[in-house]
């Protein structure tokens, strides 16, 4: 398999999807990003649970797990490592925001090449000018509406720094453009509060059980700039990069300290464990 | 011609557009929906400038407004009444937010069938429970993201009511989910200000200019709901209805006053002057 991805929409092999998806039109819908490892993927249990989560919340049908299951399988189906990106929208509408009253929702499941690894000292992190919108009615969930995201990422081209923080339009701390931010203050573990802005991210979740199974305390708050500046390790953590250290924080240089360390050892085994048990492929 | 939409994707006669668009994957995109009177447009010149101001402020490459103008008119060839829907996005991109460092953008233009008329006498408004976001970096362009509307859309399903309003995150009024709002105080006319949240439509502009021209002072502020209970008169803004006055604000019955009687004359002549002068169809 090469690394062009290969997308299926509706479960047919297709390049292309309905100019007049709402997915297109408004950004009704929803996306996850897994990592496959070896043709299976990890955390999708998880996966699942918070597309599922999303659909309800935006009153969009729940897709079958088992048709994602044999469409994933499908496009790993040479036993790879990669990105599978599942897109979940409303589906094809008319004009106007009015939901139909009956949806048939378009799903698209793209293959991706994984991405290089990262560098095990860590990555550098900058501080995005671009602010995060606050809406209760959507924080949390993985929305396709994105372009808070995308116009912090066009902030900066260095390809030295990896992700930029962005803070909401009231100054907190919501995380990066496309992962989640972990501050270890003493033996204590802090990440910021997802009720009003960000997304709480699988591997956010799979890090906080981690971390509370491992005796380290969890806290979730609304988190000051100042935070940043009193953290004593940092990371960042997604579906596709795991938990990654950060050694640079908005230009403050940090240790991979023991307590990501730890963390990341767990979250490996959490992952192949997860891996182990994906209901795809069929064996 | 019939009510079926009839689509042009870049220019050629297609259903589809990439699965892999930004514009599905992240909303990274704008629109523009222009009524259509006998195959002419209305407004085409305040339309292309504010969808240059909206892909300036993306940083999307300008579409060639000759090259709308020649699909628009392919579309509406017929000479039939309707409504244009124009789609610019970023273009097809691989996986992550990051911006292409040229970004080949992508265009959907749409036909659809004109609405049928509205009561003379006015439309029924309610409150909806929805937020809008407050974002600056987006407020005033009609971007591709737009689940805060759907979400209050979605909200009410009564035919009897034509429009929700919204307040932001604090509690101001930013307007309908599809509409611009303007309130008659006395002698001047009152509409939210549109610097944190909210979409500049066309027609909110095409009446504030019909309004300083006829002598009407025209405040744009921040609108707490009590300025709903003071109104003397209201009417709601797009570009497809025009002006269109409000009977039931949100449970407040109201008559079509003056303000927005002698205002709505001089739209309806401003619109047809520009339908007069648009550059499509060559003659």
């Amino acid at each position: 398999m090469t690394g062009a991805p290969t997308v299926l929409v509706d479960g047919v092999p297709a390049a292309a999807v309905n100019a007049l998806d709402r997915g297109l039109a408004y950004g009704d819908g929803l996306f996850r990003t897994i990592r496959i490892e070896g043709g299976r993927p990890l955390f999708w249990e998880r996966h699942i649970v918070q597309l599922d989560e999303g659909c309800r919340r935006l009153g969009i049908p729940a897709v079958d797990p088992a048709t994602l299951a044999a469409e994933g399988a499908l496009l790993f189906a040479g036993g790879s490592d990669g990105v599978l990106k599942i897109v979940v929208t409303r589906g094809v509408g008319g004009r106007g925001y009015r939901p139909p009253e009956t949806p048939a929702p378009t799903r698209v499941l793209a293959r991706f090449p994984m991405p290089p690894p990262l560098m095990a000292d860590g990555v550098r992190v900058r501080l995005c000018a671009t602010r995060v919108a606050i809406q209760p009615a959507t924080a949390g969930i993985k929305t396709l509406n994105r372009l808070d995201q995308v116009l912090a990422r066009a902030e900066w081209s260095d390809a030295g720094i990896f992700e930029g923080l962005m803070r909401d339009t009231e100054g907190f701390v919501v995380g990066g453009t496309m992962s989640n931010l972990f501050l270890v203050h003493g033996h204590r573990l802090l990440t910021p509060v997802i009720d009003r802005a960000g997304i709480a991210g699988t591997m956010r979740g799979a890090t906080m059980d981690a971390a509370r199974a491992s005796g380290v305390e969890v806290i979730e708050a609304r988190l000051a700039p100042s935070a940043l500046v009193q953290a004593d390790e940092a990371f960042l953590t997604n579906s596709v990069i795991g938990a990654v250290p950060v050694s640079d924080l908005c230009g403050r240089a940090l240790a991979a300290g023991p307590v990501a360390r730890r963390l990341r050892r767990a979250l490996a085994a959490a992952g192949e464990e997860s891996r182990r048990a994906a209901p795809w492929p069929m064996r």
